[in-house]
């Protein structure tokens, strides 16, 4: 492998990049690539998008002068070919890992990594935001947004289009679109671009620029000027799109985005632009290997594979919890003609995707528009219909006001299914759901339930079934099965389960951190001889008053995969105030700052949360 | 007035509107007007609003048939002509009073209305879930959402008819574009429908559309359909509409929203379309009553004043929060080139008009879109600026995964100015600031503040200068001055300011229930002679802990305007668990629901809050 980066082992910056002969940019393109493969085969991660984006990055770098000038990614999972370009290369093998470079960009990384993002639809806000900047402090430097067009059906990269058309600002948005965004983008939008297209052939478009041009009264003036600048590049231009002029941007495109000169040409032009405009470029999700390009969404994040096959290797021999929920939903559906499914661009991350298979018109799919999709639904609720929002606990935090005011204050039955919860491990910071119990334990009228495995999952679902207003149920990535040792009994609202008797102490566990639980009275009991009970306290709201009662008579542990601070341990703090119980609590869970990346079992041992940590500490407290 | 609405007096039903005789409209529309303009005055409320859509509202209920048709109000302040027109005539004088009817659609109010609103851009997103559960259940009712054009500024409008339009779902969206949302439009969308308007010559348009027709291959076939409907309409459509054509709506417009006959043809051929579709709608708000056509924007939320003058009634002798906090604002750009203000389409209700005057290039009016201004705020702190975000308390809570990802995560020196924390009377439940501490106290880096009087507030506009990271400050809506029994000394961060001592029990108490704590401690002294000190903890977090050690050994009373569960006594709670601290602990606050509309006082009272309930509350809890 090593003879085969000759070129990109010798960028250590992008000025190194600028002064790379034109014909060796093609064979540093073959170079980025096969370095992607290599490490996503190996570290997981962002693998179709990237390689959509090695010629649109490496013409980005040579056009623009990074720092000085700010390149914004929007969700930022597209920024591997960046990172190599920035002198990260003799690190980029430690991508995703602990301590190791993030999947995601990160202002502590690098100087070259302007902004740090995450969640999709944020790019344009912050690069406006940031030209502001730049126009108040009269300085000069380009601002440029990369988003993709997933990241367009968004509410946010909207209000942001229509802040940036509105004040004129100097401001580059590269609208990167492959057609795809995490599933395949919908929403109508997406047709719009989709006929923009035209398929392979948009050179046809010259003919349509030429004979139209005068009778585009709106975009006179910037086609003329374009004219001007390069006659003979017209014919890779349409500059009337009526979406982006309705909301004030000059559009230039579409542009092949495989084709490093022209868009070097296009980039150069932009730049003399004095005011917002969007440049429309064409890449190809996985673009030259070809197992992501047959099948870019299961490359889009993937865990480690084998280069040869494109196959993954087998991380758990227990199903994902959203699988198991889509069964779940599916057997509902089959019972109850008023059940549907929503997810926000979601489908197959949720689990959804098997769902969608056997009800493909009870599913909808919103394009990446959470908020929309909760007050949907709400909608759907009040129409008498039974409407299940699967969606991330990280992403679900940009629907906080839709659950607020649009489901909960109507009290509507909406269920929501918030996958994600607690640590994602190598995602990072921007993915972690650690704020669900803190933000959703608040809000009226909210069920808030999480199950310890996936058979109480399932009972939840059938719960749900019954349920009269908003619950919402919270459950990690990783599956777990815990039927061989701990077969569940069955679920009632309100109702804690005792899987261990005890009276030195009392473990409150919730959801993943039930089997934890387990494992720590093991220890206090062999370790130290510490009886404790373990308690699966999977209905966080209501709680199980009757059992806390019951158990004041000894130490208190609440135990959490999310912030302590208001978080269900505070829960449990408050009502033993409230009651005026008085046993010694300790809380734990997570501290109040972000966590980064590695993986879970990592990321565990760091905070002090693995099973022997927790016995220490517990052991330590009731000591004293 | 009895004679003055002789017509709308005997309207007990949309029904009997239908019979009415089209030529008693026109006196009916001025009935209604005359019974707006006195009850608004004499209740405070949206008048502007409401008075420009009387014929629109009048039109809509001839037309549709309610409450099988579903009609839904964006925001919903708007809904006051409709309540008049759905047997709430008889109730209209109890207007926003405590027990008497909303200012916003109710469901347990009225089967006319659909669906609950208060926040601005969610009616698109519900009126497509209620278009979808209507096909799922094979019904064929019409689902008809009015909007204004300010709540298209909205990112959540926009997911909606990006959905929408990809649906194909028959659904009417009827855009109320009145020029002015809560202050007058901003961005480029508005400048889009500004050119769409033409002045008042929108009749020409008529040439427009038949030597255009040809030339406009996407919307060929409805503009068939429609000349087919009717010949002689066709001079008030315009079907070329680049941005809603682009996400798959069909346009029509503009109609003279004023105009009664036309309305409702439009409305009747809309009716019968197969699809999305928008229809434009221009109105005046304020039509009718002078006053309001002359300031609109100050009659768009209105306190009670005159109607021969159009002068409030003066409600206090302090001025709101919002003057004191500009104030501020301004003396800090006035000492730092990199203070700059955002607001939310919100400049004259948080106080910042007073900011504009003086900088007007310093301060961004962004829309409806708090999630943007967030975003975007970040991005300029980012570059070096220093922001300020003022906004109302209900309505950040739609930025909160932008407060989270973008300015906490990466530490950034935004300040928010958290207007309308706590209860904010008359507009009742969707407007309340009480999940404002509760869902900002975890959110990790962020410091979090509530002033006791205009004094603290300005100190704390001080400190935020040298601020390094995120940074809200929440006061309500009412200004509080207590200086001159209170002189304020100093803000420290994590210092709590000890108002007075007493060691029977202390009082913690934040913000607004200061000034309640001080008189309970008052009353406690005299009546029962209880000495109990009282702790302003105007700083949330971090909070003093070294002085909640040293009040361990007396019981504690936390006092908050925000709900319980999770709010600052929740973390007093948490700390004193953490630390083993076991004073007995009273959590006083909101009750775990929604709070309905009545005066601050009234609500209050409702909640047992008022000062002579909290003491002998107090008082109870102390003796056991």
């Amino acid at each position: 492998m090593t003879g085969s980066t000759s070129l990109l082992k010798n960028l250590r910056s992008p000025q190194d990049l600028k002064q790379l002969p034109e014909e060796k940019l093609d064979l540093l393109a073959q170079e980025i690539r096969k370095e992607l493969v290599a490490t996503v085969a190996k570290r997981g991660g962002h693998l179709s998008s990237n390689l959509g984006v090695v010629e649109l990055t490496i013409a980005l770098h040579r056009v623009f002068n990074l720092p000085e000038d700010k390149l914004i990614f929007d969700v930022g999972h597209q920024s591997y070919v960046h990172k190599l370009l920035t002198g990260r290369y003799w690190r980029f093998h430690t991508l995703r890992t602990f301590g190791g470079l993030s999947g995601f960009p990160k202002r502590s990384e690098s100087v070259y990594d302007a902004f740090e993002t995450g969640h999709a639809s944020t790019a344009i806000s912050a690069a406006l935001g940031m030209a502001r900047a730049r126009d108040f402090q009269h300085q000069t430097h380009q601002v440029v947004a990369l988003v993709g067009d997933g990241a367009l059906t968004g509410g946010l990269s909207y209000e942001a289009l229509n802040d940036a058309g509105n004040s004129k600002t100097r401001l580059i948005v590269i609208l990167n679109d492959n057609e795809m965004s995490i599933a395949p983008n919908v929403g109508a939008l997406s047709r719009h671009l989709t006929d923009l297209r035209m398929s392979k052939g948009w050179i046809s478009n010259k003919k349509r620029v030429k004979t139209g041009l005068e009778k585009l009264p709106l975009i006179g003036k910037p086609l003329y000027r374009f004219v001007h600048l390069s006659k003979g590049f017209i014919k890779s231009l349409i500059v009337d799109e009526g979406f982006f002029s309705a909301l004030g941007f000059h559009y230039y495109g579409p542009i092949d985005g495989h084709d490093i000169r022209r868009l070097e040409k296009t980039l150069r032009l932009a730049q003399e632009f004095d005011g917002p405009v969007v440049i429309h470029v064409l890449t190809q999700k996985g673009h030259g290997y070809d197992k992501a390009e047959e099948a870019p969404e299961r490359f889009h994040g993937i865990a480690p594979f084998v280069v040869e096959t494109g196959q993954t290797v087998k991380q758990s021999e227990v199903p994902p919890f959203g699988s198991v929920m889509a069964e779940e939903l599916c057997a509902l559906a089959r019972e109850d003609d008023r059940v549907v499914a929503v997810t926000a661009a979601m489908a197959a991350g949720t689990g959804l995707d098997a769902f969608a298979k056997e009800f493909p018109d009870r599913i909808m799919d919103v394009g990446i528009a959470e908020g929309h999709a909760t007050t949907m639904a709400a909608g759907m609720a009040a129409g008498g219909m039974r409407p299940y929002f699967a969606v991330y606990a990280s992403f679900f935090q940009r629907a906080f006001d839709q659950l607020v005011h649009d489901v909960c204050l109507q009290r509507l039955p909406v269920t929501f299914l918030i996958d994600r919860c607690g640590l994602v491990g190598e995602d990072g910071a921007t993915h972690h759901g650690v704020l669900t119990f803190s933000s959703l334990l608040p809000v009226p009228y909210l069920t808030l339930l999480a199950p310890r495995d996936e058979q109480e999952l399932r009972a939840m679902m059938r719960y749900s079934a019954e349920s009269k207003g908003p619950l919402a149920v919270c459950y990690g990535r990783e599956g777990i099965d815990q039927q061989g040792k701990w077969p569940y009994r069955g679920f009632r609202l309100g109702r804690w389960e005792v899987l261990q008797s005890g009276t030195d102490c009392a473990i409150l566990a919730v959801g993943s951190m039930v089997a934890s639980a387990l494992e720590v009275s093991a220890m206090l009991d062999e370790q130290w001889h510490i009886k404790s009970a373990v308690v699966n306290c999977s209905s966080l709201k209501p709680m199980d008053t009757e059992l806390l009662r019951a158990m004041n008579d000894r130490p208190l542990i609440t135990l959490e995969e999310g912030l302590v601070s208001g978080g269900f341990g505070c829960a449990v703090n408050s009502f033993c105030v409230e009651e005026g119980l008085n046993p010694p609590v300790i809380n734990i869970g997570l501290p109040d700052t972000f966590v980064q990346h590695g993986t879970r079992a990592q990321l565990l041992k760091y905070l002090s949360l693995q099973p022997a940590q927790l016995a220490r500490r517990i052991m330590t407290c009731l000591k004293e």
